[in-house]
């Protein structure tokens, strides 16, 4: 609980309009999109940064005074990283939400932490330009979350993540001073990767106020197949079986039964309910390319058995498609008061074992799941549809989820690939970091933020 | 200079066979593939580990006598980093250059670091998998200096760097402690992305004794479109008329007057010698997309005013392109005693602003030059050819390297994009880096590597 006299200095600072230190005002940002309800979660005041001075005035004086920092951005992060568990201050940047410069020429654009993915995205589009990281929620989530959880999307597998698009970072560390790092040329073998290791880190180690992005040629045009299985092996198969075919999709998704059920029953959009899952492939390309892809991608769906294969290239059924797979998230919603979506990734041969394995754990637990994910990375995300104040089902919850990691990290994967670590999955990493990696990355922890000011709570215990 | 105590305690734990301490042997190390002669740069014994456990054995032991230990690969590193300047221990890892796995499938390989490059490519190619990154010594570069060094090369425009290709390390910290960081998956959002720490730290911060790799599907073909131009501007601005064509070329490499005639004289190939410069232009992807890629490439060529525009899809005829381009380091060898390969980044739109400046800035030194670059990158590698033992040419080589990376900072660029720092560049990273990514980098070295062993005398003063 910050004193008042903080408060009013705070006051002092920054421009009262871009404070809110009511009671209500305050309640709104006790949480974010993940389902947690953490109960001392409220923070002692939210501040609007306009400037990048203002996040050195407001850091300075956090630091100086010993006071919890937890940035924000829409909030959307699904596991608890914007939560104020220890209380202090909010920094909401959604009024530094401007694109500062954009060229073409060169393929990057500088932009502030508050800007919405999407209108990145629309403005590289543009110039025939493409920023790929796609996190499923890019229509209102934020370039500054982006890089803080290393958002990862449905185009990972062809175009890799966020961190692989940030050519230069500012950021404030914890005592004001602005660090810049990184550069704007495309390569840069200049010292460490200091850019690397803020990215993903959920604003526990430095706030990031600006950032210069990397952009690529937007492909010529791209076709989306959707195709239906009867069982998860042919689908895993058929993964394999498309890149045999020498074909690199953009995107390859898949929906279990559930899933795709839940979808029809919220939001009819003519997919087919009596299958095991289904599979969408994403291909891109010049359009002399796209009958032969499509031509092999097929094959390879059928070769493998499956059923129902249909190619769609017209953008609105190509939007159609993605909205029902995007659906998925919001037709779960409303089968129980909530959803907890989780994330754990697997090498790709082990697939059909870890989304199995979500179905028979949820099951004994007596949860309900929708099973979805980018399995072309390999990448599982279920879909646990629950009531988080029953007791009971909260506890099967967290027996569930404890052996869902337990399983991915027997296959060889990891327990988040694109969600992050938060206050969700602190009590895990243990089980999938050795004890040096821990050990060094509260080293790291140390250097960047002596006093423990941002954010904490997240990631390491 | 190492007490005789300590080599014989190393004598203790590694075999015999794998030391060497005579001093004509140990004088082999006292250099690498730059041109760097420091005057007391001799290790004391060099010694070739052939297990995880020789590495850690080396280490600990190294560390708890404060004895410097520099790592080795193949040395063909461009600035220094293998140089042991402060004598003590070489870690050479030719005999640890196993391929451990590859799992067609998962589209990994897990190597040794002493694994070379084109062994790796060869071995992912033979299930049309691919591993990009190609520094132009990947005959005989490895791995573990690839990481080290971050290294890029032709087709880092398209398909990034190591950086982009490394999934997890295992590591030895200077107190013998291996770490595992990463994880085998395309994904990871667990914790602090260590991995991008080591990569590029030149052995400054941990030992890497294994990698798992990322593969990707090998594109299916691929062809290379030369052309000449009678100035920079028309150059630079048809690298940007290609882009604007939506064309993503694997490679736009490129090649200046001199650097062509340099080649003719001593590796005659056939190319035209008149031109001001030459554009190198891989595109690659589906066979049913070549004719198109290659009309737009040319026709984006001719626009900017290229001539004998030329474009071969035939494998051998394409090696024998890149073989004259990747001739140009051993044919301005032959000018002079010595060529100094530097390595400049800019923003792509500053391109021709920098060729003319680094041939500008070397006239006026006296000094000769041949101009190469990965340009869709905005990466210029300046060929100094030299006596670096005749006083005046090599504090002209001193005076020329300030005002060229003076240059490459002014155009917005910096002054490493691919070869590091190691002993050639420290004198100059504050000219870059902000006084704040310094001193984090100090403090991050600390953390690694408290007793300075590791490497000690490169990239940080």
């Amino acid at each position: 609980m910050l004193l008042k006299s903080s408060i009013d200095d705070l006051k002092k600072i920054i421009k009262q309009e871009n404070i809110l230190s009511n009671m209500e005002e305050r309640f709104c940002y006790a949480e974010d999109s993940a389902n947690i309800k953490e109960q001392n979660a409220l923070p002692d005041i939210v501040i609007f940064v306009e400037t990048i001075e203002d996040v050195q005035n407001v850091l300075k004086y956090a630091n100086a005074h010993n006071i919890p920092v937890t940035s924000r951005g829409a909030g959307t992060n699904t596991v608890g990283s914007c939560v104020p568990v220890q209380g202090g201050i909010i920094l909401n940047f959604s009024k530094m939400n401007k694109i500062l410069d954009f060229n073409p020429t060169d393929m990057t654009m500088r932009v502030q932490p508050g800007v919405i993915l999407n209108d990145i995205k629309k403005l590289a589009e543009s110039e025939k330009l493409f920023y790929p990281p796609d996190p499923s929620n890019f229509k209102v989530s934020t370039i500054g979350g982006s890089i803080a959880q290393s958002s990862g999307g449905a185009k990972s597998f062809k175009y890799g993540t966020t961190k692989d698009y940030i050519l230069s970072l500012k950021v404030v560390l914890p005592d004001g001073v602005l660090m810049k790092i990184g550069s704007g040329t495309i390569k840069d073998a200049v010292g460490y990767h200091l850019n690397q290791l803020i990215i993903g880190s959920e604003g526990t180690l430095a706030i990031v106020v600006e950032a210069q992005l990397k952009l690529i040629p937007l492909p010529e045009t791209s076709a989306v197949v959707t195709a239906y299985f009867n069982d998860y092996e042919s689908a895993t198969n058929a993964v394999s079986g498309i890149i045999k075919e020498r074909i690199f999709p953009a995107t390859i998704d898949f929906m279990d039964k559930n899933s795709i059920n839940t979808v029809e029953r919220f939001y009819p959009s003519g997919l087919k309910t009596d299958k095991e899952c289904m599979l969408l492939v994403e291909v891109d390309g010049f359009e002399t390319s796209m009958k032969s892809q499509l031509y092999r991608v097929e094959k390879a769906l059928l070769e493998n058995g499956a059923v129902d294969v249909t190619s769609v290239s017209d953008k609105e059924k190509m939007e159609a498609v993605w909205t029902a797979r995007r659906a998925s998230y919001g037709a779960a919603a409303k089968l129980a008061p909530d959803v907890v979506t989780d994330d754990v990734i697997v090498p790709r041969s082990s697939l059909s074992k870890m989304v199995r394995g979500c179905k028979d754990i949820c099951e004994k637990h007596n949860l309900q799941v929708c099973i979805v994910g980018h399995v072309g990375d390999g990448n599982v995300h279920p879909q646990i549809v629950l009531n988080l104040e029953n007791d009971e089902e909260f506890k099967h919850l967290t027996d569930a989820k404890a052996e869902i990691y337990q399983l991915a990290c027997s296959l060889g994967g990891t327990i988040s690939a694109e969600h992050g670590v938060g206050i969700e999955k602190m009590n895990y990493i243990d089980k999938i970091l050795d004890s040096a990696s821990i050990e060094y990355m509260k080293r790291i922890k140390n250097v960047f933020d002596p006093n423990g000011i941002l954010n904490p709570g997240k990631i390491l215990k």
